[in-house]
């Protein structure tokens, strides 16, 4: 070689860089591949804090979105709530600092989780507009709080811009009013703002959305007033602790011996399973935290594994149940049929987790959809990589009469919620669910017992089309059979075609009587006739 | 509703969460997704930063990995290097926190660029085994330096456990050794560590490498001891510089004007063009940059998307060239056929890339490959999420006489490299690229044009296979013939014979000439003449 080679020195500089460089940078890891998706990413990232704060302060939600086009390809956009607000101290911090929020520590069911949905707007709008975000809060004391902020990119810390504190007045709220300008663009397709709140209408009933689009305001009004069930915070469960973890928490814990450590530091770990995780480590269960050698952090960890642990408490899950679902689904697509279940909640990688299905058919609705949610968020992109849609695609719709090669055709709209402490999304924009086999599992099972609900709906609803047929034919013929009878009898027309039309209803119900026989004889499985009765209830 | 709202005082505590513990949470971002693939992920980022190092050093690349199983699902593996070395005061922020390195504010191409893989690496380790990674470096000064260190996950600083230097004596070395200790699971499938270094191999045959698996020693030696052409740092472009960006480079220039903030701090930009994006901005060109309103910045922004600017230079790029992608593919596939080519730089949102791409048919290669390269670094995961395999998809092999449907199917090899100052990964764990226009129309075209080299060489061998059946028939029957003529004639049959093989041998040629004739009449498109002579000197 004729190049004399760089030494170290002459290498180059090493720097520090802030996570807002990072996703600055990396804007398309956030939601902001291009115009129109970074609109609605603006749009679902307030929603999501909004429908968080309002429902984690047991507030029935109402919600204000705007957006509005200032000049090509540049909005301003609007989403306000009646939560309880943010308090002084954590406005700039909660908008003007990435990785910056509550709900990354704690184990309880959320939409955000991360800490950076609301400050990467907050980075996109200042970056493609150079214009900073205004944030209104008021906790409901009359007071209103105004902040104008950017993000410090370098040091990834709040910008202050404008500060002020105004009255409110006879006008009194709670909650947070965040206006962004950034550029985007707005359109009304599958993936886009207007069939995001369509969505969060359907899995989020009981809140009420006013949107002010450019094209015009659409309501989407409330359908429920009871909010979900509360989800409970919860203490990590031992399955998902990997031997890192595991020392650290032993070196942060108040516990004074290591047994005490794993029965009050973890869920549902009482003495005596504590103790044998100490016994098969070999490990003097009356030890100090502080004290255990790493050698010996690496055998509790691995007994960890040995012994058996009781599965996660799920009151951390605050799953819709059947009747949100339905009456989210029957509001904004009203179907001709419907159906909703829930699976119980199930474990992975010691995150529970609850899926819930639903299946609306026919009515207003016209082409198939599958609408993906996690923790009641709709989920818009990246369909082919999400364990929703690969679980929804390893159902046999043939099977339950509904045709379609992998996802079902014609007009069949498919829920699908995933309620989980930690959904474990494939990307920092949240937009697909990673493919955990518990996970497929339990999505597959869900839609199976439901799909077969719906065939014994479209299989009713096939013999009914089929017995109308025969009996309009039937009569059609009975007035000329009865007139060919007087004149051969003497027999006055009218009675005969009066007879032959009750034979004809007679016949009718016999023949469903005898076909639903047959159904219960050749289930699919045991429970078939159970769900024949769930169904029949649910269509009076 | 029955509960009494929660106010903001009662809601959960906000908290910083650092860059550490959002991966730590959050590892499948990082490639972390299953222990096959974590295996691959670390040798992965050691590789890719020893070749790193020692291409800028312009140091022929001597790289030693060692994959070690020391109990079930737990592995050491060691990466090494004959690199330049790494400053004392550097080593521990490179390898004990996350978002620190040299390469993420240069442009120029190389393989890291967010300095999150080591560290990750490290991160993972202690995750999973608790074990801390090891750092030998020597800068060439006779003196080896060992760090162990683990990283301190809250804060995201390093935590040195330990920190010796060792006089080299007669074994003096420059370079970096790693040894990490981590939960993994060894296998030799098509995504495995063994694959990725045979990759690594052809897309960089002047690098010598050896891996000791756990299942023996394997060799990948060079076929090449020229480095590609050296990569050099360019100013940004303003195609790819956004207003927030322009309002933060106006704030820190050391430019005294406007225009000459634009003239010195950007690719391309003379004095003239950056004085008419004053004018169309209405902003004085004399102003001092920090004067600027921010309503002048975004003036200013604007401007710069009318005005023509010229392309960026491409000498930040470091492509292959021909002879490196055909030695490569040659070492380790042995082909029978073979052929390489470069499209000219192209731009993509202000930032330069080239496509490179090669066939090889044929020889030791038994089935179809596609293999994909972004800055010479194999990427064996997301597939289908990847421009690379788009555009490959999108090509009409049939067209070309190589079956298959989407992808070609048969004794095909393609490789794929994409080289740019910034790669649009779609992740943080680099596995594909995005899919903008213009990255995806430029391998379109660069396998068109190779395909149809191919195409040529695939249809001459076909028709070299009817002529030699042809042949084979005359020679068959040229000694029966011959003897038969001997008896009606006299003339001896060893004359005879000799002349119908001369008649055949001067027949076959004609065919030959005639055919190739009607290939060049017939030809896709106008450059196929030159194309055959470009095939025709590549196969002798």
């Amino acid at each position: 070689m004729t190049e004399a080679p760089k030494t170290a020195q002459q290498m180059a500089e090493q720097r520090e860089i802030s996570i807002s460089q990072f996703f600055e940078k990396n804007r398309h890891l956030l939601g902001y591949d291009n115009k129109i998706k970074a609109l609605l990413t603006i749009v679902k990232e307030g929603v999501d804090n909004a429908l968080d704060a309002t429902e984690e302060a047991r507030i029935l939600p109402e919600i204000y979105v705007k957006v509005e086009e200032l000049e090509k390809e540049k909005y301003k956009i609007i989403i306000k709530d009646n939560g309880p607000g943010i308090l002084k101290k954590h406005i700039p911090n909660v908008f003007g600092k990435l990785l910056y929020g509550s709900k990354f520590h704690r184990l309880k069911q959320g939409r955000g989780q991360q800490g950076i949905g609301i400050s990467g707007c907050v980075l996109y709008s200042q970056l493609t507009t150079g214009e900073p975000t205004i944030i209104h809060s008021s906790i409901g004391d009359g007071k209103t709080l105004k902040y104008t902020l950017k993000i410090d990119v370098k040091s990834n810390e709040p910008k202050i811009l404008s500060e002020e504190t105004t009255e409110d007045g006879d006008n009194k709220w709670h909650g947070v009013q965040i206006t962004f300008i950034a550029e985007g663009l707005y359109r009304e397709h599958k993936q886009s703002v207007l069939e995001f709140l369509k969505q969060v209408a359907i899995a989020n009933p009981y809140a009420a959305i006013i949107f002010d689009s450019p094209n015009g305001r659409m309501e989407f009004k409330r359908s429920a007033s009871t909010l979900p069930i509360e989800a409970k915070e919860i203490q990590p469960h031992l399955d998902g602790v990997e031997v890192g973890i595991l020392s650290r928490m032993l070196h942060e814990t108040k516990a004074r011996t290591c047994a005490s450590f794993f029965a009050t530091e973890f869920s549902r770990i009482g003495k005596l399973t504590a103790d044998s995780i100490c016994k098969l480590a070999a490990v003097d269960p009356k030890i100090s935290p502080r004290k255990i050698t790493q050698e010996d952090v690496v055998k509790l960890s691995k007994a960890t594994k040995e012994v058996k642990l009781t599965r996660p408490p799920t009151d951390c899950l605050s799953p819709l149940g059947n009747e949100l679902i339905e009456s989210g689904l029957k509001k904004e697509l009203s179907p001709e049929w419907i159906s909703a279940l829930s699976r119980p909640p199930s474990v992975y990688r010691g995150w529970p987790f609850q899926i819930e299905v639903g299946i609306a058919y026919g009515g207003s609705i016209t082409e198939p959809a599958v609408m993906r949610f996690a923790n009641k968020v709709p989920l818009l992109y990246q369909q082919g990589d999400c364990a929703i849609t690969k679980a929804a695609m390893a159902v046999d719709w043939k099977r339950y009469g509904v045709p379609g090669d992998k996802l079902p055709e014609g007009p069949v709209a498919i829920f699908i919620h995933m309620a989980s402490v930690w959904v474990p999304f494939t990307s920092e924009s949240k937009e697909a669910v990673s493919s955990y086999d518990e996970i497929l599992r339990e999505i597959k099972l869900a839609l199976q017992d439901c799909a077969r609900r719906l065939s014994l709906y479209l299989s009713s609803m096939r013999k009914a089309e089929l017995i109308a047929e025969k009996k309009q034919t039937f009569e059609k013929y009975a007035h000329e059979t009865a007139v060919a009878i007087e004149e051969l009898t003497g027999v006055p027309a009218k009675k005969t075609k009066e007879t032959i039309m009750k034979l004809v209803e007679l016949k009718w119900g016999e023949i469903i009587a005898e076909e639903q026989a047959e159904d219960n004889s050749n289930g699919v499985n045991g429970s078939q006739k159970e769900e024949v009765d769930e169904n029949g209830g649910e269509e009076e």
